[in-house]
């Protein structure tokens, strides 16, 4: 963002999370973040460090752990961890996602059981939907949770679990009756008590190395029936629709604040990179690029401010306008950062100059949260 | 805009205006916008009829003829003709930019001398900057004025004059100084009392045939020195950018309500045209042209209504975002029109179907008002 | 073109040709050009004289008074209607689609019945198949013919026909038996004498308004059956394949050719257009705009040149090519001729600058002929 | 390529060399490619292989140990690369473009001395042009040759040199005259014998991580005068044209190649994959991007093979074709085969599916071999 522009959102409250969250960032991920990438997830420490800051579970209670916060506190780790130029610190869908998805269903003794060692970081909490047939079509899901006595015992495959590695509970969505939504319930696995729980190796992926994305094979996995989030069946997807808003609306998030970086960055590197006895800032190719993706970005920074404040002051928001946050911003996001990328030349294609992750770690959220052909269709139903 | 949307801006006495611009434009101007097209002008007695309304010089202080109304009463009055898709009532160059130029510069005895006629639709004004050689650029206007006794001699040659056949009060912008923006200064002339002042017929243009556009002579042109606004040499421009921002503002609000409008009818045409045993809309390329379109106006939509809003409201905007509006809303005008044409097959290429209509007049958005790369390099100059 | 390429197809006699179409053009169209548009149709002198030129028909064998020539001189032609940025003389619906369909179809008793008078010019063809429900989709064509006796009686409805106002002749594609392109005839209505052939007034467009396009209503038209086309039922449509790919690539031609008269234009605006006390062209962007409208052009040129050396030479196309010229020489038609259009700032909206016409009259490419959407899918279907 | 093109270049000598090629990368290549990425350069023994096969200095005429082809035999190799979805065989900086550096400037007793352990691929042969401050622009080379007695001491510093790591020969680009392409020479070192001659470690990149890249230092590194290349100073750049067309067109095979490789597999992958009930291939959405990909390929590949041909034939190209090649081709192999990875979903993101090897691959090739910026200014300058 241009140093003179604060978003309307922002309170003093938060600026001292952003100063917590920069420093956060560029003293305990920053310098380790190359290392994170080739191990493929960062140390235990780090997450752990996070807990103690205060940076999960923000928009959680504070009963159960959490500090009780709103997306806008959200919104300012995002926006940090895209200064860095990194996304080895899984926040979105370890910090974010992944508690509320447990919030919005479990019971208070669950949420009691669980909550407070994941806001502390001690246990990091995966979920797992996606699966190789379904994609993230809830309706074709086709794990299968059969109840036996006091257990549900669970068979079937999902596919691109982030923190699939370093879970120790993991949250399976499963088909405990009919089709469609209604027939899913979600069951809390312990990983490590868990016979036929497998987990794959770590996928080698475009970009975003530094979480460990897996394959979960269930094969027979027993599950306790207090584990049945929410205590009954069928309730799986009961406020998955605040879930979705968050997430679509951190991809957006996300994107406006990587592409807001990679501007900042490429003009610096415009402004003092020579070339022909000018510098590279001189062209007017090179201005003009920049103005339009400055543009760009302006305007998705004021769609995506308005909807975080109407998020955190609860107005309500235009049905369809974080479905837009998501596919949008996420297009510019790819789009300015490939035209970045450009103006560095040579070495824009090397893994050591920051725009070259920003534009590894872009492509995928064009895809997850909903792939923006699936949004696109989404939005036509209501026009 | 979708019927569900209302502007954050927007008021009771704003509705009532709505109320009023909306029976204006449908009745007493969309039934003869064909023949206004083809005569090149509106009749003189809707004009007047506007004046009467209070639709003319709406944000003009009450003690000289105008309402004493904001910005936001002007953008009601261009989405309402945006609905109608016509441009024949030239509401942007006529009513609301030619006043401002008078304001912003003129002296109390001069706004009271014109402005009441002006404000009431009895004499019309246009706006004479632009010359053959230097566009809009006012380092680089030619025209002179040369005083002589009590009058000045204007020399010179302007184009692209809007209301150049009707007005009867023509803003002369002439050099009486030296170089750029200082030498600069606004004459008043009364144009059937000024010998020397020729007028081209109207040119034929790609769309807004409702205008009549013309080329201005200025030969031996004698103007009193009452006549000099401001009675100052030199101080042609001092409010200009007030001005400006308006101007660009109008043509970022007509991008978006054309746009919103020609999504609408391609909603509605989608939906009810018959193709293959289908309807168009059951065809995914349609619904995903159209949620993209909707997309970006809906996104679009927020950033003009923030900038209205912040106008109206007295509250300081980021530098560039009137410039952003401007280049961006009218670029996106043109994709979004363009795109939704496609959709109407042949019928779009019909002068009789509104989206035709709102094709022809949407590309010269791009250019005049400081085309829109004119704009990125004033953009780029402050990253 | 840039003057130093020659396609591969031209010979020795088709530079003979281009000079006389050349002259033809410059002399006996552009000068009248304009009026041609305000009454919405050529005079009929000039299409005599084309005629007597021999420019009607050069694909036609001579024994029906064509020309006995290949595609390429048609091709010649489409080149030098497009230099004088003028649409008028309807070389493509009149002269070169229409007599087609009847050649494909005809026996030789009607050819020699019809075509020599169309080839001299003596008398213009219209092709009715176009209906408001079915577009050009045969499949749901609707306008019926009905065996009386010695007659057929035709009832319907056509749209969007070319040279509706001036053809004597007009031949209307009518559903004889069952659905589908089995039960489709085509009849000969000699206009003047048949009632209750009704001829709508010329719709106006946004573009080629040099063209007389109508409506036409079939209110129990009778024909005899010696006017049926071929002389057998269902036969309508035997060979429209061969016209469907003429009628492609010369859109294609038509698209290229008009993309390479643009930019020559605009480079030669942009070298002369003095802008802030540079030229134009001194400007990196229009430099880098000119450079991307030539490469696509020229990129464009060698496709189309190669699909007519094919088709002259009666080599094998690749079953896609004349559908792909079509979609995508008439999409970078429209998107070369913008670009160039706003480098020629408020000058390329006045009509009475090439540009503007060239602009107006590109639209309708991407909609006629198969829409671009139409042949994606067709396309499609093939891989 | 669709099975049923072949191009008009082939013939049935390069038949076999393409069968040749294929089982090559298919058995020598493919199954090792992950570890040659992971390793940073292929196994020694496979491009001694290459060399054994003839796969290296195809152009090269039989007296040095080449093959005495053209630049046709290359593109089959390229295309055969492509086919496999790997860079790790450095074909065209190594075995294409390094041996014509030395071709087109060097002696014959220098290409009798290095030239048949190049072809052989005893030796491999990096070129050292590119520098920090310059980039490729020759007018700014830094790099010194300073002549001492029979010896030249080099000082300077060259970055992204390919092959950096294995390459026992380097030929060096460095001044040893006054400013410009005419002070420029180039230099044989023979690395492991050279004191002065530094290489870093292999730079991590975006994509074509199976190819070192390193950058050079050059300390007061000494080469006898006999390896001044051509035996006279300034004769550097003699035939640089020639090197550069065959850079471009193979940046542009590559581009065209690879992007018909994406659009074969996305194809595949899209009728295989079930999607709510249907196959991804059901939606019109993805059959209206592979039309849109298949048509945009199809034309480059009839431009590309037209240049190949004009090549190999020795007519004269056009002179911006091959320029216009490189940066149209590479703009759209990357606009493809991004739009194809969106098909796969969460799969294209996976670096085990060939479709992501592709898109890391390719974004470099706007880059390097002059970016398509420098490209574009170079076109306009002809205009």
């Amino acid at each position: 963002m241009p140093a003179s522009y604060r978003s309307p959102w922002m309170t003093e409250e938060l600026d001292l999370l952003r100063a917590t969250a920069r420093r956060f960032f560029e003293e305990e991920v920053a310098p380790h973040a190359a290392r994170f990438r080739a191990q493929h997830h960062i140390d235990r420490e780090v997450w752990l460090r996070a807990g103690e800051l205060g940076l999960l579970c923000m928009s959680i209670p504070e009963q159960y752990g959490g500090q009780g916060g709103t997306f806008a506190h959200e919104a300012v780790v995002m926006e940090e961890q895209a200064r860095i130029c990194d996304t080895s610190f899984g926040f979105v869908p370890g910090a974010l996602n992944a508690p509320h998805f447990l919030m919005g269903t479990a019971s208070h003794e669950q949420l009691m059981r669980w909550m407070p060692d994941i806001a502390a970081g001690r246990k990091m909490l995966s979920v797992c939907i996606t699966e190789p047939d379904a994609g993230t079509d809830v309706k074709a899901l086709r794990t299968t949770a059969r109840r036996e006595g006091n257990e549900y015992v669970l068979n079937g495959n999902k596919i691109f679990i982030t923190h699939g590695k370093q879970a120790e509970l993991s949250l399976i969505a499963a088909r405990t009756g009919g089709p469609g939504a209604k027939g899913i319930s979600l069951f809390m696995v312990e990983v490590d008590k868990t016979p036929g729980f497998t987990i794959s190796k770590v996928l080698e992926k475009i970009g975003q190395n530094g979480l460990d994305t897996c394959e979960i094979f269930l094969d027979d996995v027993r599950v306790p029936v207090d584990n049945l989030i929410g205590g009954e069946e069928g309730r799986g997807f009961g406020q998955l629709m605040d879930v979705f808003v968050r997430e679509r609306l951190s991809i957006g998030v996300t994107g406006v604040a990587t592409a807001e970086r990679a501007i900042e960055l490429t003009i610096e590197h415009a402004k003092n990179r020579k070339m022909l006895g000018q510098t590279l800032w001189d062209f007017q190719n090179t201005r003009f690029t920049l103005a339009e993706c400055q543009t760009e970005a302006r305007i998705a920074r004021v769609f995506i401010d308005q909807l975080i404040q109407q998020l955190v002051e609860g107005q309500p928001m235009q049905p369809n306008d974080a479905i837009m946050a998501k596919w949008w911003c996420s297009d510019k996001q790819c789009q300015i950062i490939d035209r970045c990328l450009q103006l560095f030349g040579g070495y824009g294609y090397m893994c050591e100059y920051p725009i070259a992750q920003l534009y590894m770690d872009a492509r995928v959220q064009r895809i997850y949260g909903g792939s923006n052909e699936t949004l696109k269709e989404l939005i036509s139903r209501t026009l």
